[in-house]
């Protein structure tokens, strides 16, 4: 399918506040959401906003998620508009007053109305799109998937269409007059890292030797 | 003003998934609010759902956000029950099979309608706990807030009473057949850490000697 270069500006999706920093571009948008660990999902729920935090991940177009077949929220969340917000700190700036002080950070924010993915052989296909988003290769060193966990496992998507990013990077920018002022001021970096893998306490002594290496060392994504 | 020890269990807050991981205890949902360096803001404008990823702090039973006075979603905010959503992801949690694949995590929502705060005194007072919750020692050592500065922001509040934590700690829970799977299996820790700090190109020579040590050395807090 032939996409437009950039997303869909709508009243709903156009930056008013600080424009400079608004993004519609498709290619950075998806690159936004693709280190992402977290989205924010928006809806409401007899008439009360709702937001729920949960893992995403991107197959061209579309942002999956998945979620209990069962559950009050998956069902709620496919017959209406909902909202899915994500953002990745990259530091804190310093400015010499309180008032330009900030963050560094890239954000999306998403709308429309989500599906979802009914077919079995789709849904399983997402679904090993999500572990090897996170872990690639992961897949096919676990147990298969069973009937009815895949029943049990709901998988919902959203078209990015109607969509925009903020982006602010660099340092302070302070008034003329404060660059004077005796204080430190810069950016402190935020970074996401993974820890040392820690096995689990059941791990056969033999499997210590299958660490994984495809999907635990995939380490180095994070930003 | 006496508190009772847990939040408001209602319709909104309940945890009906997974209800085992459901904290409503108020020392401990602080604890959760306390460390996150972005919540995101729940709410409709014109009937669609936003959210809005924002730096929080907390003040006694109010968690707190700050937004240009003049803007569009400070004003839709305040009309309205919100929804404010944080979560701390700990570690990915890697199972045997797919289906018990799971992150660790700390996550609270809170429901309610927000407030302005309309003192100027209260709202700078207020300013100075955001900068001191960041950075302890360092709105001493700025440039004091101007009128105009402090006119031009908004201070919101949310009291603290209707919400939820919800928390997953420990290994993978894996079906009893599968402990002996080939496979590694554990947790892999995410570490939010500040990186070494970036001077602004327009710092003084003289300036990088106060490298703020009580401020940009809060480093320590980050989980």
């Amino acid at each position: 399918m032939l996409q437009s270069d950039s997303l869909k500006i709508t009243p709903h999706s156009k930056i008013k506040r600080a424009p400079k920093r608004a993004v519609y571009d498709r290619q950075q948008i998806y690159q936004i959401i693709d280190q992402a660990l977290v989205a924010y999902l928006g809806f409401n729920m007899n008439g009360q906003p709702f937001v729920l935090p949960t893992s995403t991940w991107r197959d061209e177009n579309k942002i999956y998620w998945h979620g209990a077949a069962s559950g009050r929220m998956t069902r709620g969340l496919l017959e209406q508009n909902i909202c899915i917000s994500l953002a990745l700190l990259d530091g804190l700036v310093l400015a010499r007053s309180a008032f330009h002080h900030s963050v560094n950070y890239r954000s999306v924010n998403l709308f429309g109305q989500p599906n979802l993915v009914t077919d079995p052989a789709e849904k399983e296909q997402q679904l090993k799109n999500f572990i090897e988003h996170l872990f690639p290769n992961r897949w096919q060193e676990l147990r298969p998937m069973k009937d009815n966990e895949l029943k049990a496992t709901a998988v919902m998507s959203l078209t990015i269409d109607e969509g925009s990013a903020k982006v602010r990077q660099g340092g302070p920018l302070d008034d003329k007059e404060d660059y004077q002022w005796p204080t430190w001021a810069g950016v402190i970096p935020v970074h996401t890292q993974w820890g040392d893998a820690q096995p689990c306490t059941q791990l056969k002594a033999d499997n210590h030797d299958i660490p994984s290496p495809n999907s635990v060392l995939a380490k180095n994504r994070v930003k």
